[in-house]
């Protein structure tokens, strides 16, 4: 498939690229500007080529990135992420977009969850797309470090949710290419809030029981 | 330990109450009426004689059963909780507390966490105990069904919080002693939202995925 990765440096982007790359799709990194996005896309195909892979990966801005692709994911910090999406403007139409975005703030020893006033980020993000677009919320917990490891398998639970049955089923084929991780659909959009508190929750854990970077599985 | 059942039928009260007597604690079981209480209490014995377990049990209304006890549990819904505590007053001074107790809301097919005014269910249950009382919030996730299996392995892990590291070391011994639970701190009491609010998720998935009853692992 053609994906892209809105603002694809940094935290999660990085082990989606190169897993996706590994299993043939066609990335398109955006970023801010194409000199930028152009630089992470030749890092990219650098460190897949020492891996064997022969990548399809191209860096553009942002609006381009999106226009180009059937699923884009918005790998784009909270504050962010919605006048992004705004700024890529006609070019969401009618995609698969998928939200790991989580907003949270830390008080004093604590990390907690910190929605923006729509109650979720993917509400958020929902008011600045089209409403042709079919949002998925995915990709919350995903440990970065482990992600980035391709040939590490993850034994993990992407839990999603969504109001379009179809775009979470692109989602889940799409997460199950990278082993062992496995989908489970919690329901509609609004579902979100529940699904992106887990972060701060488990960033809460990594603080307390470093070097672990906890993941969920649900049994 | 000598340790309170508030309200102590259905859901994990019974799961509890069964694995502590099988280790030798005494259980105080609390409601509204005495009588009540009394027959919930010879319910449980009657079961654990039949599982050859020789149980410390007594039946008695709540304030009672909160003022012999060392540990206490809230095993109230979420409307009746804080009110409960109160009606309780004198009689918890500096006992450990522990709640599981969430606030749901159901729209449409999903349920969602609907906490109270004060940002969590520990924080109303807070506001409604002695400043002596040392809250720990807990057992929130685990299938009360599986629980109830009293010889069933249970491969889950309970994440607790709260303010004081030595009611948090209590609990965290309680709970492992019902094998295989592992208990991980996520810090402070004000994290219990992202606690709670996992309840409402994992019934979105149970719902989806029936007959699983999901608990959590964190990976």
């Amino acid at each position: 498939m053609k994906i892209a990765l809105l603002g694809g440096t940094g935290d999660i982007a990085e082990g989606l690229v190169l897993r996706w790359s590994k299993v043939g799709h066609e990335i398109f990194i955006g970023s801010r500007s194409d000199e930028k996005a152009k630089g992470i896309a030749s890092d990219y195909i650098e460190k897949l080529k020492e891996l064997g892979v022969e990548p399809k990966i191209q860096g553009m801005p942002n609006p381009d990135a999106a226009k180009e692709a059937e699923v884009i994911i918005i790998s784009i910090p909270p504050e962010y992420a919605a006048s992004t999406i705004s700024q890529v403007g006609d070019n969401i139409t009618d995609q698969i977009v998928v939200t790991p975005v989580v907003s949270m703030k830390r008080e004093g020893k604590a990390f907690l969850y910190n929605p923006p006033s729509q109650g979720s980020s993917a509400f958020e993000i929902k008011e600045a797309l089209p409403p042709t677009a079919k949002l998925v919320s995915a990709y919350h917990n995903l440990p970065a470090k482990e992600l980035s490891e391709i040939d590490r398998d993850l034994d993990y639970d992407v839990v999603i949710c969504g109001d379009d049955e179809d775009a979470k089923e692109v989602v889940k084929k799409l997460t199950e290419e990278m082993p062992n991780l496995r989908v489970l659909d919690a329901g509609p959009l609004e579902v979100s809030s529940m699904i992106e508190a887990m972060t701060p929750l488990i960033v809460n854990l990594n603080v307390r029981y470093k070097p672990q970077h906890f993941s969920v599985k649900f049994v």
